[in-house]
This record gives C-alpha cells, sequence and structure tokens, in this order.
C-alpha cells in the first residue's frame, strides 16, 4: 500500500536500533512531510561521516584527526586515566565534569560468549601507554555488569603484577541518587552497604 | 568533546520526532559502528524520496504517479468510503482487512488553535468525489480525539444537507481488547456502555 520509495524508506529506517515497523512508519511519516532541507541533513551527515571520522592513535574515542580533542588538550591532569568500554562512555563521565585525566576507549568489554576476547579490546595499547605514561591512578570505568566486572578485573590484575605503583579505582556502585532502597535489587543494595561511607 | 562530523549527526538525528540528544548519541554511535552500507541505504533513501513522493490526485494518499497503488485498483466496492486524517491512518484501517472500499485522506483534523482550518484540508476534494463517485456510505475513521470528531461532525452534517441518501458511519468507540473495565477513562467507558451491542 505504499509506494516503492516510501516502503523503501520505512524499510530502511528499521536497521536503527529500537525502531520497529510502526515507529519506522511514523518516523517515515514524519520526515516526509517535514521541510525537505532537514531531511538533506540527516541523509548527508550519513553518507559523509563514513569518510570523516577515525579513531583517536591514543584513546581510541572518535575523531577526524590522529589524535582526539581530549588527547591535545594539555590542561588536563596526565597522572590520571580513566579507562571505559565505549565512547558514550567517555562522553557520560566527561560530563560529570568530576574527572580532570585523559581516557582510554577499550571499544568493549570481555564477553567470551559473544565472541569478545582480549584481543578484541584495546588492552595492548592500554598496556603500551601505562609503560610509556607517567600514570599514577587507573579510574576503571567499566559497566558494572558482568562483562565489565570481568574486564575491569583483568586490567587490575595485570597493572597489579607489572605496574604495582599505580593505584587502581573502581567506579562506586550503590543506589542511584533519587532511588529507593525498598526497591533496589539485593546486589546493588549490597554493594551500597559495604561501599557505606562516613556521612 | 565529539569531532565535528559526528557531533553534525548527532544534531541531525535530534531532528527525528521523540529524539533527544542521549537517543540521537545512541543512534549515532550504533551507525558509526555498523556497516557504511546501512548508512548509505538510509542516506540515499532521505535524499532521494522528495523527488519521488507526491499526493494521490484522487485520495490524497502518498504515491510515485498521479493515482495511488489502492485508487487503480479495480477490485473494491467503489460504494464505500473511509475518511481518515492521515495517510498513517489509512494504513491502519487497511491492515485490518475489515474494509473493502476506497479512501479519502483529509491531510489532518480541523484544529483552528493550531491554524489547521477547512481550507486546509482536503474537504473540498472529498465533496467533488462525493457528487462524481456514487458512493453509498461514508465511513469517518477520524481519531476520536476534539479534533477528529469536529471533522467529523462538520462532515456529517455538510453531508446530510447535499448528499441526503448517502449513509454515514463512524469508527465504534469502546474499550480496547484485552483492556480494564475498571481503568478505563471515564468517557470511553461511557462510550461503551452506550454503544453496547447484542450478543
Amino acid at each position: 500500500m505504499l509506494p516503492p520509495s516510501l516502503a523503501h524508506l520505512v524499510e530502511s529506517l528499521q536497521i536503527l536500533p529500537g525502531v520497529g515497523e510502526k515507529t519506522a512508519q511514523r518516523l517515515a511519516f514524519f520526515l516526509i512531510r517535514g521541510e525537505t532541507r532537514k531531511r538533506e541533513q540527516i541523509g548527508n551527515a550519513l553518507l559523509t561521516i563514513g569518510d570523516k571520522l577515525r579513531k583517536c592513535q591514543k584513546c581510541f574515542h572518535f575523531c577526524e584527526s590522529n589524535f582526539c580533542d581530549l588527547c591535545e588538550r594539555k590542561d588536563r591532569d596526565p597522572s590520571l586515566l580513566c579507562i571505559v568500554e565505549e565512547s558514550l562512555d567517555l562522553l557520560a563521565v566527561e560530563k560529570t565534569g568530576a574527572f580532570s585525566g585523559y581516557y582510554h576507549v577499550l571499544g568493549g568489554a570481555l564477553a567470551p560468549l559473544d565472541g569478545i576476547s582480549v584481543s578484541d579490546l584495546h588492552l595492548a595499547e592500554l598496556f603500551l601507554r601505562l609503560k610509556k605514561e607517567d600514570v599514577s591512578e587507573i579510574f576503571l570505568a567499566t559497566n558494572p555488569s558482568l562483562e565489565g566486572e570481568s574486564t575491569a578485573m583483568l586490567i587490575s590484575r595485570k597493572c597489579m603484577t607489572d605496574f604495582p605503583k599505580i593505584k587502581i579505582t573502581r567506579l562506586a556502585s550503590g543506589i542511584p541518587c533519587g532511588g529507593d532502597v525498598e526497591y533496589t535489587d539485593e546486589l546493588t543494595l549490597r554493594r551500597a552497604v559495604e561501599n557505606r561511607r562516613d556521612f
């Protein structure tokens, strides 16, 4: 019932995560009813980004030259290194404004069942950085999930043997702000109790 | 912190309805991590659709030639005409398989506060169709909202005076299937009671 070009757009939009047929239809109709300029803006952005984007040779965050803006900055604390799974995690940590060091993006977390092993992550590059740079603290900001925890564990073990002087820290786990003790899951609450802080 | 091309993509994706900064970031990262081919498929679909798409000269559904596939079909019942607000509504009604006639897409509903008046809808074209075509029933499938109801009201009044022989029907209102009497809003429940049917 849809003309081919529209059906093709609807089908294409279903490539997006979390977008099924209904949402794709809604998006497509929104786009064809709206201004051509807006449609072209998204279209062109999608077509050109592949040629422009690469990964920072130091931290593996996305960038358009050899090094990313963050690695190029001189006003950060070079003794602090935050290790995250993905670029999106870097953005989230950076947005808090509570971290003043540099970053290292692993490109994922260990997940043997999904076929993601040590060699798929930027781990060798991390240990090379630790050898070359003067880092005094690595802050493990991988997700508090099974995969994130095992990745953090692996890094911390390797560091303890190879770089015994480096302090290793981990993201705090606990009840989210605005959360509810009663409705917090057991594991999170247990962590929040174990890691209780002075008040 | 994002390279310009990536920031531009994130910003562009925020044009989409219901997509804020976070979702746009998630979509953008999904797209740049995925295959170039997929990105290009969406990009090209967006860039080319504007030139291909037009509206059916009869029912105002989207199509690529003068008339849409549905209007071109000869196996439908020409005495039945379903009136919907948008093309998406046409698709939804058609998907039920319970309607065998033709359609007329108004292009919206009367909403004086939003500046949508009689002249903004394909109403003149509708009455012209009723004059020319041999319609015995018009089925008003506008939304059961304030705007949809007033649009249905306007059409039915005009029809009653100008085309007194045409039967006018309206989408049934009531409790959705799988719904709950207790949690149904008052107005819907009242309609469901008033329009109770033989069992």
